[in-house]
């Protein structure tokens, strides 16, 4: 069976799983669909139409078995995901922790009155992440848990330096602390603070004449973005920051400590090394996305997370082949 | 709901299987069962009987959710595994990978054929290595997987060394080779012998008067065993063995890299490091436990592996939970 996505939304994430449908034989692109004037977008992929997103709504129902959501949290995916998920199977990456349980219960509402499956949340934090942490507090009972991120730019610390007077453009990196990784590392459980767990480095081109240390103090002291943690800025230039800072690279660790009822102690660590942060929170979505293709095939309905979702559906290949090449 | 757990064998894991109850609330320890002489065994839990294996299979079935059957995989299992799966929910550690299909379909005769669910290979590796094996073949489709074991020891060749003449007692640790984790940690996914993955350390206790020129070289040229690796003998005192080399530690390695379709590397990388391997184990197999009671509950019957389960089944906490707690 191929299955037919459809991406909605063009943005970095919609250009990602464009391109990771190519590593997918079993997937196949039939549209692109935008909220923008179609004829304004050029996709990559040839022979594949760029609809406007109305067409999802309007008429006939398009034969898509998983439509990728490929939105904001802050404001698209809350009002988008429920919308489509009443007339298709659908899959976001809705990463605003605190209104998980709002958007599930949205979702889950439009997905099961209509007889679809939708999958919130997936990528890789919420997503893999997610999973190793539900996976470390099942293996290890009584312990600890911990994510560190990065190293990785962050988008939403790069656009708020961007904000400031006299920012021309600017990029923010977010690095764990290698020291309080291997205290973790170690077993002995720590209790960290957020200063203590990361450190913030900050890459901006100043306007000419611009007062670096107003901005660099500007920098530094913001409320929630960096107050809280150690930081360090340089001003570069933006042939500089084209050349060196263009990437999108990110990345973490997830951890669980613990003791066993022995005593005897035990550490999880999984983590991520990622050049491009887009492109790899596509290919997940489209395991992800493989999977609700079939769970809706079995009759399922309703919203589902990557907790609810056995590895098996994840993957191209039958039972057999799994339990002979993986096990 | 209590899960009501049955232990069949008193080995290692069947007492990690025990002591780890004590970690899980929602379990209760109802009866250890073994087919040696039940007055010969005393177990550590107040309360509990000790009964002999054919009162699972004679006479009433007895009031138990999930059959946790701690044996050997070389002769035990493939005997055990369907022969109780007939008549109770269980769960086992499977793990010769070549037998794995063969097992599979005994299991999955029995247990379906009587309304059973059975979980077969259960543990860390197979178990959660096979996990993320399968999870890094999906996230990073075009990519190469690697395994690698330890520090830790391998019960099986330090045995296949006891049997040597002049040898009172060995210890074997399987050691990854660090500069092979760093080339694959690179990303520049390299080709590696099985010399290039792994050492292997030997600890022996010789009867006095032994040659152990001759021990050491009928250790490292011992086929399949040693004769692939680089093998180191050290020589030690009894004392010396029982007072450094009495734990048995384990963990190790599962990396996946490979190019996303735009060309970005992603590297995957989840890691075990255990004081205890079979506590570890034990804890991991309660967790499938629940699930495997669970399954049942709800209808399902057949053999499963780690790849059928869904994560939320593992874990004593509810959806709305998880999703805030975990997502």
């Amino acid at each position: 069976m191929t299955i037919k996505i459809g991406i909605l939304g063009y943005g970095n994430l919609g250009r990602g799983a464009e391109s990771a449908i190519a590593q997918n034989e079993d997937m196949e692109l039939v549209g692109v669909f935008t909220r923008r004037d179609p004829s304004t977008l050029t996709i990559a992929t040839q022979g594949v139409p760029v609809r406007s997103a109305n067409d999802l709504l309007e008429g006939e129902k398009l034969d898509i078995d998983v439509l990728v959501i490929c939105g904001g949290s802050a404001t698209d995916l809350p009002e988008m995901t429920p919308k489509y998920a009443a007339r298709y199977n659908v899959i976001d990456s809705f990463d605003t922790h605190a209104r998980v349980p709002e958007h599930f219960a949205n979702v889950d509402k439009a997905a099961g009155n209509n007889g679809n499956v939708a999958l919130i949340s997936a990528g890789w934090d919420p997503g893999l992440f997610s999973l190793n942490r539900l996976f470390g507090n099942c293996f290890i009972p009584q312990g600890k848990g911990y994510t560190f991120w990065g190293p990785g730019v962050s988008q939403g610390h790069s656009d708020a330096t961007r904000r400031i007077d006299g920012v021309l453009d600017a990029r923010q990196y977010t690095l764990p602390v290698e020291k309080a990784l291997d205290e973790v590392r170690s077993g002995s459980n720590p209790e960290l603070t957020t200063r203590q767990k990361h450190t913030r480095e900050v890459f901006v081109v100043a306007a000419e004449g611009a007062d670096r240390d107003e901005i660099t103090k500007q920098i530094v002291t913001m409320p929630n973005y960096f107050d809280e943690y150690d930081t360090t800025v340089h001003f570069i230039s933006q042939e500089e920051m084209d050349r060196d800072h263009s990437g999108l690279p990110h990345g973490g660790f997830v951890l669980r400590s613990g003791a066993m009822a022995s005593g005897a102690t035990s550490v999880i660590e999984y983590s991520l090394k990622l050049d491009s942060n887009p492109d790899f929170t596509s290919s997940v979505q489209l395991a992800y996305a493989r999977a609700v293709a079939r769970l809706n095939a079995e009759g399922q309905k309703g919203c589902r997370t990557v907790f609810d979702v056995a590895p098996a559906y994840l993957s191209p290949f039958d039972g057999d082949y799994l339990r002979s090449h993986f096990l």
